[in-house]
Formats: C-alpha cells, sequence, structure tokens
C-alpha cells in the first residue's frame, strides 16, 4: 500500500537562467507551463537579467552557478537573440546536471572546464502538436521539455535526437595571451559593478600578492586577496569566487569609474 | 489509516502580480502572511514591476498569463491606485482560476477575451478582526483571503459577497477604426523595449505579409512573422506571443527608438 | 512502516535578505546550495535590492518582515561590507524566529523593538572542511549553516559559540528629539519613491490630524491618515504600515521631489 504519492524530491529542481527580465510574465508564464505539467516541481531562479541578448554574460553567470547544482537538476538557459531562426534547441547532459539551451554559444565557458557527455537536439513535434510561438520559445518548448525531463516523464532520447558534441556552436572567450602579459576582456559587470574578466587565475598560475598587477585603462591595480587589503574608494584586482580575476574599487564601483568594458591587461609586476 | 498529512498538490497554486517592484520586502511579506496560514502554499511570481498605478499595462501582463496557468490556480493582482480608499476588493471566478483584484479596472482587458462565472465583494470582517492597514492591503487582505481560497479552507462565499459582474469597473482599452485604418495605443513596455499595442490581430483579420503595414512616428514598419525577417537594427511589426500586434526593433528597444507612447496607425499597404 | 520520508512543513521556511541584485547568480547560487542539503527547503525572498552595504536600509525592511514571519522562520541577511574581514556572522534567536546576519548593526533596528533571546557567533569550521570564500559568505557559510538549522539537523549550539548579547554592534538609529520637534532622517526609500524616517509614531505619540505636521525642505506637510486625503501630486507625511512615519507624494514619488536624504523635521501645528 506504498501508494502513488509523489514527493517533492522525486523531482529534480529546474533552474532557470533569461534575459527576460522582471517588466512581464515571462518567467511567470514559464513556471505556470511547468507546474501545470508537474505541480510539485521546484523551480528556483538562477538569475532573468542578463543583459538582453548577451550570451557570453548568461554562460559566465551560468559557470558560477554549476558547482552548486543539486544532483540531477535540469537547468534551463534562454538567451536566444535567434528565436524564431533555424538555431537548433539542445539539451546537453553533464555529470550531475542537464542544461537545455539554443545552441548559440551560451554553453562556452561551460564546455572549457566540464565535460559533455552527450548532446541532443529537441524535436518540438514531440512535445507538442501545434507549432510553437516564434517568439517564445520558453514559453512553448523549453518548459515543457523541461518539466517532462524534471518528473522523468521522458528522457531526452525521448524528445531529441542524438547530435555530436563537437557540432555545437562554441564562441571564443580566452584571452590573448602576449609576451608581456595577457589581454583581458569582460565576460559579465555584477550588481556591485564589478567587472569580471575572461582571465582564470589558476590556468594562468595567477596567485594573489605583489608578483601580478592589473592595468584597467591608466591605472595600475594591485591583484590583492579581498577586500579587506584596500581602503574604501581604491581599485583593486581580486581573484573572485568562481575562479576568474575581478576588477573593482571597494565600496563602490568599478563599472562606474572605469565603464564596462574597458581595455584590461594583467601582467607581472614590474 | 491514511492520517491527515497534507500534499502540496492539495493547495492550489497562487500566483502574485503587482507593482510594489523589488526594493522592499511587500512581496516577501505578503509570502510571509501566506506560507504563515499554510505552510506548502505554492507561491509563484508573475510580475512585480508593473510601472507603478498602471493598471492597464498589468492587465495585460496578466492577460499574457492567463491561458498557461495551472488548473485551480488563484490569482493576486495589487495594483491599486485607491489603496485605502472606497473602491471595492473583489473575488472574480473565471473558467479554471480565481482572481483577486481591486475593482479599479486591471481586469478589463480579461474579461474582453473570457467569461466571468462569478464576482464577489471581499468583506475583510470575514478575514480578520482589526481593520487593514490603510496603505497595504496586500498584507493584511488579499494575502490571507488567498491562502483561505487556495487551501480551500474558505470559499468566496465565505469571504464575500456576491456582486453583479456587470457593475465591475472597467476601462476602454480597444483600438479606434478608422476608415484608413486602426489607431492604437501602447498598453505595456515589455522588457526588450518592444511596444504591445492594443490591437488583437485576429478579430481585426490582421496577418503578417505585404498586405499589411504599422506607421510609428514617421516610420512606416512591415508586418512580419518574425525578428528573422528583418536586419538587426530595424524596426518591425509582428505578432506577439499573446496575439497584440507589437513593436520592436530587431536586436534593440523600440521604446528608445519611439519613446514609449508614440502615436501608431496600423492600415492596408498603399 | 510509516518511514522516514520528510514532508516540506518539517522544514523551516528561509527567508532571505541581501544586496546582490538581480544581475547574477548569486542567490541563486545560495539557493542551489541549500537545496543541494534538504531538496524540499521552502525557500523564500523577501529582498535583494537593497542598496549595496546599506545596513541601516535592509534593517528596515527586516524590521517590516518580522511580525508576519511563519513560526519558526529562519532569516538570512546578508549585507556585508565586511565580507572577508574579521566581522562575525552570528545567529541571533528571536521570539519565533533565527536570524543569520554579520555583526555589522544590521540587526540595530530589530533589536530596538525585539527582545533577543541568546546570540551565538558562527564557526565555519563546523560547517566545511575548507576555508570559505573571502567574497562570498552567502554561499560559503550562511546558505549550509541555514539548511542545518532549517532541517533541524544542526542548532545554534552545534555550529557556533554563545556570544553575549549585548556584545552585538549597534549603530544609532533614534532621531533627535529637540524642544521645537524631531530630526529624522531617513532610513529607506521604497519602490514608490515614498521616503521612510526613522521616526515611529507610536513612542512619540504621534497620531494622524491637524496637531502634527512634518517639515520636508521648504515644504509643511500635513500628517494624514491616508493617501485619500490628499490631491494628487500633493506630498503628504503618513503613518506606514510599520509604524514609521513616510514622506510621499500622491500618485508620484517624494524622491524625486525631495532626493532621498533631504531634512526632515517633525513637529506640533503652529
Amino acid at each position: 500500500m506504498s501508494g502513488s504519492s509523489t514527493t517533492v524530491a522525486e523531482h529534480s529542481p529546474c533552474f532557470l537562467l533569461t534575459d527576460f527580465g522582471d517588466r512581464d510574465a515571462y518567467v511567470g508564464v514559464m513556471k505556470a507551463v511547468m507546474l501545470s505539467a508537474a505541480p510539485s516541481l521546484p523551480i528556483v531562479d538562477l538569475c532573468h537579467a542578463i543583459e538582453p541578448q548577451n550570451v557570453l554574460s548568461a554562460g559566465y553567470v551560468l559557470l558560477t552557478a554549476v558547482p552548486y547544482l543539486p544532483d540531477g537538476s535540469i537547468v534551463v538557459a534562454v538567451v536566444d537573440p535567434g528565436v524564431g531562426t533555424r538555431r537548433r534547441i539542445v539539451g546537453i547532459v553533464f555529470e550531475g546536471w542537464t542544461l537545455l539551451v539554443p545552441d548559440n554559444g551560451l554553453v562556452s565557458l561551460v564546455l572549457e572546464r566540464y565535460q559533455c557527455r552527450s548532446a541532443w537536439e529537441i524535436a518540438w513535434e514531440r512535445l507538442r502538436s501545434s507549432p510553437p510561438c516564434a517568439t517564445f520559445h520558453g514559453r512553448d518548448i523549453f518548459a515543457p521539455c523541461a518539466a517532462l525531463l524534471a518528473t522523468k516523464k521522458r528522457t531526452l532520447a525521448h524528445v531529441g535526437n542524438p547530435i555530436d558534441p563537437a557540432s555545437l556552436v562554441r564562441l571564443d572567450t580566452r584571452p590573448e595571451a602576449r609576451p608581456q602579459g595577457i589581454v583581458a576582456s569582460i565576460l559579465h559587470v555584477d550588481r556591485f559593478g564589478n567587472l569580471i574578466t575572461n582571465v582564470e587565475a589558476a590556468p594562468w598560475g595567477i596567485v594573489p600578492g605583489a608578483d601580478w598587477v592589473c592595468r584597467v585603462g591608466q591605472d595600475v591595480l594591485p591583484l590583492v586577496s579581498t577586500f579587506g587589503n584596500v581602503e574604501p574608494g581604491e581599485s583593486l584586482a581580486y581573484i573572485g569566487s568562481s575562479g576568474f580575476i575581478e576588477i573593482a574599487v571597494c565600496n563602490s564601483s568599478a563599472a562606474a569609474r572605469y565603464g564596462t568594458r574597458p581595455p584590461v591587461f594583467i601582467h607581472h609586476a614590474p
């Protein structure tokens, strides 16, 4: 008599990452669709304020979350300048979690750090009988697909066709190595105006201390361990919580001081 | 021995739509009140960034969500310029869902498309012994009322008195038909700067293609199927995901180009 | 054979209050950490748009929520200019709820109104084996600690050491009493541009009506019961939903008219 009751924990948690913002019910409607299919599905917002159509920023934000996802999570990432065109929608299986995403390079940064186990092109015909709205695949394809996967009613093999992971669109996100140092670019601007660069500290052997400096515009910033090492109002570089070099102004905004895309050069101290 | 355990699915999901924004705990406090009454109540945000006191924009956002609500949903919509005055708080029963809302016209667009089954004026005296705070009925009336309805501890007949649906405040939201075409106005500006007009395509017989154009300020925009039909930076009109004509700039913002309330005229191509 | 199934209601709800904003996955990652430890943990957002590092505004927002928290709630409040320095992280037990917070004065306003039952300094070594990231204690200390407390797997005595509540950092939040009246300051600016002062009506014996006025810059505002007492566009002072004197402009923004930190003087009518 164990019955057929469904407990919350039987469903995989679904994490949502979009550039849909907060001015509309776009995200709420995706959740409504998911809850219609699975009333007790746990749905968690990762971020919805990605700069519109900035797939690289979305990729960075996703990367910051990957190590902390509960086992079995489904992540739905919809930053989709190509919605309505023939770009693919893909399901990508990683160790411990699965990503549903437009095949537009959003996953590039994640693929540099994590091994993909398999990839699938979603076939909307297996999810619905009528064609999806040309401008809202989040609602008509991503949401119902995520609910089916999270409730284990379907697998990616049911809703998609296998594709070669090497065929996934990948954007070049690497910094440029020069003899004198590393030319960095900005992946993401966070809430505090911190500028997150595309330079990961570990593979470049960068550690906080007097050996390294970071040139931003005309300023030369120390590479320190924490905000406590500088005075309020001073600029600093440090290794952020996801392993990338970040540029900040203590108790203020680096984006306000330097703009959101300043030239950045990281090199050994002279 | 089936006991008295309560599962999540026994509760109706509650969707919240307000102009409370994100700078305060107003929404969090509403949820705290609801969870105090029903700890496992599913609560979903539809939108909280409605322009302050813009009941028409809220009505549009609600309309976009209606078709996707799980069966039995309760929607709490609090955009309430008249809070503290004698305006009514009403419960309106539609097929498959129930709305709690100030009687200020917010529901006008929904009433044009969906049949109302019954309407009730909420009597706060049946929800609480002390008068509600004059400036926060969301917390003191809407939230406890929604929790009672969602948990099925009370019905609208318990917490309100029946009213004539014809007595509900309705705002005129229709576009103006002229011999040469349709004079549209803007219901809502979305996250991407798209301008949603009050012209529904279907009842006016509007279909994408060369037969129709949309004049916005000095520009004449094609009415196309999808963003893929124009180049980045070009303006376009298209039928949005809720059936209304929308004005957009491909990969950019129509609100930035035309303002949020430009004159719009939709007519047959010359 | 009732088994070991866990129902949602066995967990304490966790409320989150931060200045992390919405541009990143910081909040989503905290939730991911919490759900990894406790898949059915109810997590509710109180507010994440606190002005960066404004602990007093955060304290006010927290105060507005306290009376409405479900019994047994855990509140995690992370506005933390001192992250990475030696400031303490503390657990503070109040009647009916528990607060996890940096010891930086955020709790000052709450301590003026509510009795603290006990206080504990959290020891991260009891939560994790490796040191926390110097810039993201929300993820590495607060989130796992909250999950342990909410699931009752640990108590504050397990994860911390008792401290004297009198040692908690307290900021001076009181208005200045002068013979002619009360010199107020602004605690918080809400979504509608209302200015919330640090003057509580009840202890000062302030009631709406002709006896009191509120001087803001050059203007003298009536102290009224509700927005309905003035015309659209008129300035007013009133007792807000949390008992403090607030300054507003009917159907508009007081912050736009007066700035966010105008001089405010509340006194008896001449």
